[in-house]
């Protein structure tokens, strides 16, 4: 039985404040993009609770039909409508004033913060619970919020509006109330459609690339909310193999054998994908980890590592930079001219220091760094064998010490790269770096191809995030270590 | 799959982080009842989320064990080291100069509220929502907040933490979440059992009173939170017969024979409720009749009307507050007569305005108020035919003015009888005045054994709601306001 | 969605045949015991399938009606109506000689037995197969084999009727099909009353004693059928207990303790009922008690005895016989005199090989015998402490001796005991016998108190039964045989 | 809970009994191809019930596996060597002489013959019900019908075990066990793919085909079984529509608009298929389309008429039969000279009654059938616009006749069209026949392109059926009747 939809279509009962409420935005012609002012009226109406709750909730979910029926520019004047609804600054002020007179008392103190924060909660957030009795109410919220989230930057009434809408979001969708959820072939076909459109790391190109994900030896989790039954909010997809897999190639091949699960040592997470932009902000992909660690662990007891393979997402962006900013010193000398050598036109290596010369000019010395990026440019110069040997050593170790070292520009402490820094956030560790690991088009336009294993050892997740969350230690295999120094 | 217990219970994962917690509350002997002040570290430490998030919640989970395990003194303690754990005050001051400084524009005075309006969000709110996580974790704040309301009257830190507490059960609990229900003989004997320990109107006396309760002629719906799915939030119990039910006998009677229920031509609402104290200020009961009115309809085609059978729960208590301020005129002098004439020593009746004089005087006259007020004062009154008979019509008139006139101190508009108030505000009818409707010790103790119809029709509920709640307009059936009039 | 019901009651589409079908039985007068000719040409009728299949089913939908209604003369008829629908005589026949005209070529035969198989088979199994599209259609054939069981003994046209439905419903109600589930006290409240009224070997009593024999220590079981889903077929209460439980007693005590059943190395098998008379002569409880032994070794892997706790209800008659035909030896003299001396009134015990005397010869010496007869048919002879210790030792020799050694009249290599039968069957032990193990009324009559724990020791129950079934070996406990050897 | 899977794999228990068993089966080299008579040891060990049924049934489980690993010769050897578990021809000669001493006696006869029943009962059947307890048992069965079919034809001994399987199969598969579910886009992606894999009418190309078959303006039903939940029996597939539909192609084009269901005014039946070849025999169609009929009667209450539009499989061959044969006066000289005409090389038409000449015979004239022949054997005729309008009026006309008139060699009163005899036996109408209704290859290689509406009118369904069944009448539409007649 499905919330309040029943009453949502009892006829008789409420036609008359329909009538009235719907007549009104007809005439307004909402999809004409009219002002947000012509909205203020309805809104308060569903506000003011005219013939008790139950109408109010009807009224309110004739809105969304307004607001799902209007173009563009008829949602914008909707939310900004909406922001308008802000708590009243008269009775704002008078509260604050009871905080300040209360003093250091305590309990008077108390007493008039909690009065504060009533008045200060805006109506529009009443407003917005009364669209969770439509049928799809939930999924009404989480996309409004979506649309939202396009116009707000910038913009401090929306913005406010979606601070409370992302509050009011992160109380409904505390993992708390979530359930976790295997998908796997015998899942609704609508369901696996949905996947297949959510997963943006690796594309699903078929049924049959997605059917082979979801075989035996594969294993895929999602979150859902009970009241957005079919709509996932993450969901990871695993594979169960023997030793831990370096390239996303080996996991995707629909015509590998399938492995006994039960024989299994490795677990790796090849893809973790969030489907509802609405929900930007709260997160779930921690807990989706460790949940699912814990039960493959209690599925599989053969089951030694879980580790992850993640494309390493800005690095050629952050080496794109060191090249603009003409940083030498990235390669060494012998370094550049190994990869020159391996090129159809070899040219001369700079001397280290020698200023970078545009690549055209002729017969002259070009800086190992100036090589390099050209190279990069170069569509296909991961299929020259020889010029990829010469560049491996290079990418693995510039990308260990990006990994290794680099901060977000002004957060000191934070990974640069924002899928380490999710990882390392996490309480998982830097094990491996693949080369080769990921040689699509868009792995090699963003991770020049290679990809990291982070490992997840539920022994020291906790020492682990400490040590990252509190003093901005990365941990990292010795391997990784070593190569990052060069 | 059940939400985060699997983590809750992940061996050697957090071990460490809850053998740290757990043991510094065991030394601080809680069940002891030390001060509030020994909790505020844990508390802290569950806040701050040390070794990430997920152990955070572990941690939480920890701490509502001991909450459990603690005594009166125990959890009076927790409560109070919650309560502390209020907003920054100076944050708050900061936000406030903030807002005031905005002046009138209405972007800044916007981004400026939102601010203060996060820096006002206490800590303990974020605490609070950590404990969904645990298995039954909906269920313990539901009932951490049944023992909040025992203390918080008075205690200003109390209620505004129960005002924390309030305003995040309403998020979650917020109709649009809720489940409803059919409850018959074939639910689950333990939510049936549930269901005996919840009745508080109509008491169910045996299993088999409760599957008489539930037969093909009878409904039962509750109000489910997918949280907590084997809890009643509130129920309501419904007959189909033929005709307006007058009292409860005929509805309870055990031996009396089954209706066909598509022969049925009233629903008859006799008991709604509420079982969670701790969802005190929460309402559902509105929501509740409708959707059953509407369910109904659509099962039924032959329901014409859907009405309820209601205590009259403050009417003694008014009567007695008459007569204790010894008002008269409530009984005209004939049928203080007539009773008197009933009454195994009939006395003489004071004429109108004369002083009441004691019971005891034995030849002087009484007033009709105390001839009335010593009948009722007597066990079984009504068993006598022709007392029972001499009284009806005065009670029945008085009564009837209760419900149609009376108000509730210092609100005006308000009708004082609280189950009245109730159905005036969805927008009921008072139909009609039962004489004998409920003759148990209680229904004669509080509603001198009366009983009313609330008559619910679907296409007046917005007009009688409005007329209520904008002026006190109370509809009445044509019969019951001449009966009010005398 | 429930089978042929919504064909059976479709609207005008069959109207005409069922008006025709049940005006003719109408007039017939069913409920007045026509004879049983009356129904021939109805049944004829449903079995030529006039209107095509799909409305022969609706008629016989109808059939099944006017039986429901029918009183016990008028089910008696079409019981005998139904019987009389066998396989045509002279195909019989026919097929027969075409048996033996094959002679000894192989697949002559088998064509000739395949044909003759096809010709035997009664028309009245096809029509018993047509009840099954009625909505509860495997009920009502279930219930209508156990009336059939009331009238068919001595009867060859109804016995033969019921080998028919007996086969058509051990092919329909295979072990293969069943559903095994748990049932407890979450269980529906209207199978937890059908658990009451076919409890059988220990009565539930109350509610209260119910949810006791449901508690987290127990364990109840049953085999349902998908085709009927709200009926148990055979159930089994287990209690999960430290050590063998000897006594009812300690079992059903309300007020026991509740044991974590985690910590329990015991499952005591305390009641197994069989539910559907009209399954008698097909067996379920083999594979019950194995699939829950299974099941149990799975959830608590302490667990480390499988025993039952069994009545011995054979035991008094066998001794009663004993008795009867005036058998001696059974008691040693001075086992005689024992007894005799706790009574009140103590006797001379007669030389053995004396003849027995009537009690009431004054004087004159009792058999041993006699004196145990004499005490046995008092009605609290166990209460009086002396006289129950001087019992004791008599009628746990005697009763190891009934299941250690008596046999089945006629039927050699099987034992006396029915329960004892069904255990060594299922390849179980006799492990120990109990005094006081039930002394409920119906104990001390049929089992003289006394119980038994047959043991399931999965690592022996082949061998056990092979032993049984083959040779009539009855394993037993060391202990046991010593005792059954006096 | 699945069936008896956990007693199946219990470890310990019958350990002893498989290896026994297990490795005499290695042994034999089952997958070389022994002679049955090697399989017939451990099969009656399996009978036997050596150790307890519990432990029959584990070797049986064993069995089956052996079998499921065979090679085909293997397979054969194990189907034959269960067919000689036949009934014991003595105890049957014994029996079939007593039921030829019963005479006439009603009683002794009706003993006589159920003591025959018995003991003709195969082993083998017991046998094949021991299958039902492996966890695919049920579908193991069916599948293993299904290689027996592929041997048995011409073999005695394996269609005698073929018609104890069958009956076996038809008591456990009665409709009146039989499940009706509703397949649409949210089943699962598992069920899907076998749809497509089953769909034989009208091959569904791609899942966007097959979710275009499942829009909200189309149905698709299968009877399922509960011991095989996730196999399709039999399904069929319905659009609603305004009209009667007349060709396929209107119903599968993806890019045809979807109409809202409750506005059709037509459900159209264009494809059934049974799934399972080994419930051969066993059929369920009759009562699928009923049953959806009513269904659908109750959803759409809009819905006038329910037809198939089925293809005439046999038309071509039929015609092609009478083409061989030199039949002629199929079309009269005009139609043949008007096909001629449209034809690239016109040739002459032959007098009726003249010989057929060949069609390289140049100048020679035809005969009209032998142009026609020529016309049907080019591939492409129907694109030919003129041809197609030449052939139309005659194709037609012959189906027809085919349709109303043609019987079935050797079966009087039996339409020769398989898929007119299905529909007509079930009491449908030939309705309309529909020239370019299915132009893909199959449709005119065997249809001629034309399909069939048959029309289901439930109040005529009874007396069509009888007339059909009863006389060979074949209810038309009067155009049809007058088409067929030319």
């Amino acid at each position: 039985m499905n919330s309040m939809s029943d009453v949502a279509v009892q006829p008789g009962l409420l036609d008359r404040a329909l009538r009235r409420v719907s007549s009104l935005w007809r005439d307004m012609g909402v999809s004409g993009g009219r002002a947000a002012a012509s909205f203020t009226e309805p809104l308060r109406e569903c506000l003011e609770g005219r013939g008790g709750e139950v109408s109010a909730r009807t009224r309110t979910a004739k809105l969304a039909e307004v607001y799902l029926a209007a173009d563009h520019a008829g949602r914008d004047a909707f939310l900004r409508a909406l922001a308008r609804l802000d708590s009243d600054s008269e009775a704002v002020a008078k509260a604050m004033a009871g905080v300040a007179a209360a003093g250091a008392d305590d309990e008077a103190r108390a007493a008039a913060k909690a009065r504060l924060r009533r008045v200060l909660e805006p109506p529009r957030l009443k407003l917005l619970t009364q669209f969770t009795t439509i049928p799809d109410g939930m999924k009404f919220l989480v996309d409004l919020r979506a649309e939202l989230l396009q116009r707000s930057a910038g913009d401090a009434m929306l913005t406010a509006l979606d601070a409370d809408l992302r509050g009011q979001l992160a109380a409904w969708f505390d993992v708390g109330f979530l359930e976790l959820r295997r998908i796997d072939w015998t899942s609704p076909a609508s369901l696996l459609e949905k996947l297949v459109g959510y997963e943006a790391v690796h594309r699903i190109r078929t049924w049959r690339d997605l059917k082979n994900r979801l075989d035996s030896d594969r294993r895929c989790y999602a979150f859902f909310h009970p009241r957005m039954p079919e709509e996932p909010l993450i969901f990871v997809e695993v594979a169960l193999v023997r030793g831990m897999a370096g390239t996303v190639r080996e996991l995707l091949d629909e015509k590998a054998p399938v492995l006994d699960p039960r024989g299994a040592d490795t677990a790796i997470f090849y893809s973790i994908n969030n489907c509802q932009r609405g929900l930007d902000g709260i997160s779930f992909g921690n807990f989706l980890i460790k949940r699912v660690v814990s039960l493959l662990s209690d599925e599989f007891r053969n089951l030694k590592s879980f580790a992850t393979l993640s494309p390493v997402p800005g690095f050629s962006r952050w080496l794109g930079e060191r090249f603009a900013a003409g940083e030498t010193g990235l390669l060494s000398e012998e370094e550049g001219r190994a990869i020159s050598a391996a090129l159809p036109l070899p040219t001369a290596i700079a001397a280290p220091g020698a200023p970078a010369l545009p690549p055209d000019a002729e017969a002259k010395p070009e800086t190992p760094e100036a090589v390099l990026r050209r190279v990069l440019a170069k569509r296909h110069w991961m299929r020259n064998e020889a010029l990829s040997r010469a560049v491996e050593p290079v990418l693995m170790r510039l990308c260990a010490r990006y990994l290794a070292i680099e901060e977000a520009p002004g957060r000191p402490g934070r990974a640069r790269d924002p899928v380490a820094h999710f990882h390392l956030s996490n309480g998982a560790r830097i094990e491996r770096l693949n080369w080769r690991g990921d040689v699509s088009e868009k792995g090699l336009k963003e991770s020049a191809g290679l990809m990291v294993n982070y490992l997840y050892d539920p022994a020291k997740i906790e020492d682990y995030h400490e040590g990252y969350a509190g003093e901005g230690k990365r941990p990292m295999a010795a391997a990784m270590r070593k190569l990052a120094k060069g």
